[in-house]
C-alpha cells in the first residue's frame, strides 16, 4: 500500500475552510482515493482581486492505483 | 506561578473554528485555569468518515494547582 | 519596486476568519498599497477575555511610495 | 471525538525499530485507544551505557475516555 | 538536465527500512532514472490495522524523461 | 526504559535562568527521576504585570515509574 | 481557480540563477499557465561533474487546466 | 483590537537577561502599550568588541493607537 | 545600542543578486545606519510580468537613530 | 567541561540502524569520549550505486580532551 | 575572507550566561580570530549531576588562518 | 565509505555565486574529496565594508581519508 502526496492552492470569496474544501473538490474530481489533507499554509489576496480572496495551500494524499 | 501545556486534536464536521473549539470544550470540561491555546495544524480526513472532517491540533496552557 | 511586510495581530469573537479580516481592515486603513496577507499563526485567548476571542498573527506585504 | 498527544522516549540495544516499539508497547500498556505514533527524533547514547543504545522520540496518539 | 521530486508514503508490517523500500519498489516500478530518496517522516499505525504498521513519508527524486 | 517529556512555562521577577528553576523545581516537586531539561522560548510579559516577568517554556524529561 | 504545485531541480554550470531558469525552462515547456516559483534550497555538485554545477530545487505553481 | 511586532536586537556587556532588557527599554521610551516580548536569538559578538557584547533579537508586541 | 530590523522584498528583471541590491538601495535611500541584511526566501514571478521577474525577500538590520 | 559536536554521514547496503552504526564507527575510531549521536536525516542512493544504499548524517558529541 | 563554524556545549553550575562563556573560552583558547557566537540552544541537565547544570549549545564563527 | 561535513562562510564583492565559489575553493585548496556543497544562507555586510559584501554560509561534504 503506497500513498502520494500533491501540493494543491484553493481559493475562495467566503472563508479558509471554502479554500481547503476548494482544493479537495479539485482533487476528489480528478483523483480516486482521497484520504486526507493537510494545511500547509494560509493566506488571503487583496491588491489583484475585487474584495478579498481567502487562500489555503494544502498537501493531499491519495491511495495508488493497482495498489491494495 | 508555572503553566502546563497539553495537546489535543479536535474534530468537527462544521468548520475548523469549530474543530478549535471542540478542543477547548474538551480542555475546559477537564482542566481548571485554562489560560490560551495555540494551533499547531490544521488538516482534514476524508476517507474513513462522511462527508469531511476539520480537524484542529492544538497547544492548550492552564495554571497548574497549588500555584499562585 | 520595493514591497514592505508588516506584522499584524487581529481579534475577533467570531472566528478565525473575522480575526485575519481584521488585521486586514487595519491594514488597509493606515495603509496603500497593500497586496497580499500570509497566516503566520492562529490562537485563542481565554482567561482574560469574555467567552473566547479568536486571534491571528499575519505578515502583510504593501508597495512602497514613490515607488513604481 | 478529541485526541491527546503525548512525547515518550523508548530505548533499545537493538534497533531504531525496537525503539520505537518500545515506547509504543509502553503506550499500549497504559493507554486505551492509542491510534497512531509520530517519531520526533532518533538518537544514540553511548558513553553512559554498555554498547550503544538507539533512542526514539516518539509523539503518541490515544482517544480520550468518555469520548465516542 | 532537471530533476523532479515527488512524496510518497510507503508501509510496512516489519521494520522502517522495509517502509521505505516499499516506497521506493513502488517508484522504480513506475519511473525512469530514480536517482535517491530523502525520508521526510516516520509514523507508525496502530488503531486502525493488525498489529502495527510501520509508515515512512519519502521524497523521490529522478530525472525527467528527454532531458539529458 | 521510557522517559516521558512534558512542558511547563516557569516565570520569574528576574531573570531566565531564575524562570527555567522555576519551571525545573515544580517539575521535582511532582515528579521522581527527573532527568533533564529543554528550553524551548524565552519571553517577557510586560502589560499585565508590574515590571517586567521573565518567562521560559521548557520541555521536562523524567523516566516512567515501573521503569528500570 | 486552483494552483497545483511540483518540485522541480534544475542545474547549470555559470549560475544559481541560471539553474533557477534551467527549472522554469523546463516548466514552462510542459505546463501551461506556470504563475510563480519560490526556491526551496541551493546547492553545488563537485565530485562528480567537471567543474562546478550550480544546483537550485525550487516549487513551480501553476494553474490546473478546466479551472478559471 | 490590533497589535504590531517589531523585532528588535539589544545589546549588553553583562548578560543575555540584560540584552533584552536593553531592547524593553528602547521599545518602551518610544512606543505607547508595549504587552510582551519573544525572544527570537541570543549571541555573543567578539572579535569587533572589548570583552564580550550580548546580543538579544526580540520581537516586541505593542497595541496601536486608536484601537481599542 | 539597540538594531531595529525591518522586511522587504526587492525585484530585478536581471538577477537575484539585483534583487537584494533593489532592497539595499531601498532601505540605504530612506535609513541612515544601515549594517547588513539577511536573505530569507528567494522566488520568481512569471504570470504577471513580461519575461521572468527575480524576487528576494530580505531583513535589513539598522541601528536605531538617538542611539549610541 | 566542554562538548564539540561534528557531522558525519554514514553508508551500509543492509539497513539504517547499520548506516548510524558505521558514522559511530568512524567516530569511535578517531575520536576518544564520544558521548551520543543525533540522527539529523535519512537517505537511500539508487542511481549512482549497486542495488540501494542506505544513509544516515548524525551529529557525534564528543568531550574535548584537556577538559574535565 | 573565508570563516568557518564549529558547534560547542558549554556547562555552568551558575548560569546560562556562563555556559556560554565557557564555550566562548574554550573557543579563544584553541582558535584565533574568533568573530561571533550564535546560541543553538539551552538545557538543564538534572539526573547526573549534584544540583542542576545549565548547559548552552553554541557555534562558534572564527576566520581561518592564511586567510585575510 | 563515511562523509564529513563542515560549515564556512565565503564572501565577494561581486555576487552569491562568487562568495559560494570562494567557500569551495577554501574548501578544495585544504580538503581532498570535496563532493557536494548545500547553502544554508545568503546575506549582505554593509556598515563594516567599502560597497557591499556578498556572503554565503555554506556546509561542505568531503569523504574521510582512509575511507573506501
Amino acid at each position: 500500500m503506497v500513498y502520494k502526496k500533491i501540493t494543491l492552492i484553493g481559493h475562495s470569496d467566503e472563508s479558509f475552510d471554502a479554500a481547503v474544501d476548494n482544493a479537495a473538490d479539485r482533487a476528489e474530481a480528478t483523483l480516486d482515493n482521497v484520504h486526507w489533507i493537510e494545511v500547509e499554509s494560509m493566506g488571503m489576496e487583496i491588491a489583484s482581486v475585487e474584495g478579498r480572496q481567502y487562500q489555503a495551500e494544502v498537501e493531499v494524499a491519495f491511495q495508488l492505483e493497482g495498489d491494495e
